[in-house]
């Protein structure tokens, strides 16, 4: 099952996506939170058989913006770090975006021409928090997703260098389109799913998930150790390797560029790069 | 005036100290929520004539829990970059601490004994966001200020070395000690106030806010260039020299050991280490 927020004559709603059939669930969730949907584990109660069809194009926003920075997982595709400054190899190395950088899934990314000459982009699974744990296990670990989206890790990498830490490269606004739909993990396997980015069409980004070095029950794990993970958090799990700032010579982002990132099962990001 | 949230009977509760005494203004406010007080811009409107004065000891909790991550300012008292490793001197380093970090002025700051075996303390003077903004100038930087507060900045030095990125061995559960209270701008001049940390009666840090390399002004406008300052976002300004870190030998936190961060003119937080 898909879920999404959406946009109509003004107003914020809830969909699920089911056998390609579209369908507004605003009514019987009770909100037009999503992030209160998952937070009271509220996915399995929604009956399709009543609940309207969206017939019509409507446009698709954020699912949700989280309690909380998002937490990214670094340097977890091997290949990604040979294209990358090597520091931190090995390394478990977590960071923030600030929410404030959330956009839609095809809503535009801000150029920020004046803060950085080095836009770049880096697609990403994301996990999606269900229930609240800390000190998670191997066993349980799965038990507190609720399921599975895409971010693009938007990243000037300037900026990313000369604050030496991460957040502030990473947290600019619009740095973080988010979507299209969270799927239930009941219908998503993310073991050994292609993340693909292109620009303007071209492959930049092809990996698959089964290449990350922590995988996911590895991630949850080692970030809940001490730390409580809360019900709505979203936790970005790395990216490929293909990102701008490897390529040779490297080859940032500029106003007018497309960037979709797709991973199989989830759909697509798609979003203009905009002065 | 000095804003704080309390408990009594089980039951959150928003204070207002002035001239000594403390109020009850929970019913003036239509809230038990410090934050949603600090974001409708409330301050002006509370008449303690009419407010029941609190006579007893009251349990005072964190101020809030913000709606995303604690944002802090790394390396910025010269001092304690000449204690520390020295990467990234001179550079504007932000990182964030996880909200679930937060606990009251008075609570205990959890040992983690099984994750780290070099805890540390960092007292810093807090900026709290009163309205939203980005791009803030030199002009028009303190009217988004509501006000200011202490934070404990505990960190596993361990861990911060270990993940590369700050975020994890600065967010574990506990790490964050807030308030006592949030003093409100126009009660208070943050330029020139010593931030002071004792551990066991011990002063270990004592430096004015005067030393900070980049000021509060400064911080501000950096911090929201292309970033959206939030109302009721904190941003932790740095530590001043006296970490245990820095010491010779390093003297890291151990169970039992009792941390006081005050600013003059705000208060001080107590918090003791427990297994």
């Amino acid at each position: 099952m898909k879920w999404f927020r959406f946009e109509q004559e003004g107003r914020e709603r809830i969909g699920v996506e089911s056998d390609g059939h579209r369908y507004d669930v605003t009514t019987q969730a009770y909100t037009d939170s999503l992030l209160e949907v998952i937070t009271r584990g509220f996915e399995m109660d929604v009956d399709l058989d009543i609940a309207p069809l969206i017939t019509e194009d409507v446009r698709l926003l954020a699912p949700y913006v989280p309690m909380r920075n998002v937490i990214c997982v670094g340097k977890n595709y091997a290949d990604h770090i040979k294209e990358m400054d090597t520091a931190g190899a090995g390394k478990f190395v977590l960071f923030t975006k600030a929410p404030s950088a959330i956009v839609g899934p095809f809503d535009s990314i801000e150029r920020h021409a004046d803060l950085t000459d080095q836009l770049d982009y880096e697609g990403e699974l994301a996990i999606i928090i269900g229930t609240t744990g800390r000190d998670l296990t191997p066993e349980n670990a799965l038990d507190h997703v609720f399921g599975y989206s895409i971010v693009n890790d938007v990243t000037a990498r300037d900026l990313q260098k000369e604050h030496v830490q991460f957040f502030r490269g990473k947290s600019l606004d619009g740095f973080c389109p988010f979507g299209p739909v969270i799927v239930t993990k009941d219908t998503f396997d993310p073991t050994d799913v292609l993340v693909e980015t292109r620009v303007n069409g071209q492959v930049r980004q092809s990996g698959s998930t089964k290449l990350m070095i922590r995988d996911i029950v590895t991630i949850l794990t080692e970030v809940s150790r001490g730390m409580t993970l809360e019900a709505g958090d979203i936790i970005a799990t790395g990216t490929p390797a293909g990102v701008g700032h490897g390529m040779k010579p490297p080859t940032y982002l500029q106003t007018g560029d497309i960037v979709d990132v797709s991973i199989e099962g989830i759909g697509h990001l798609r979003n203009e790069v905009k002065a």
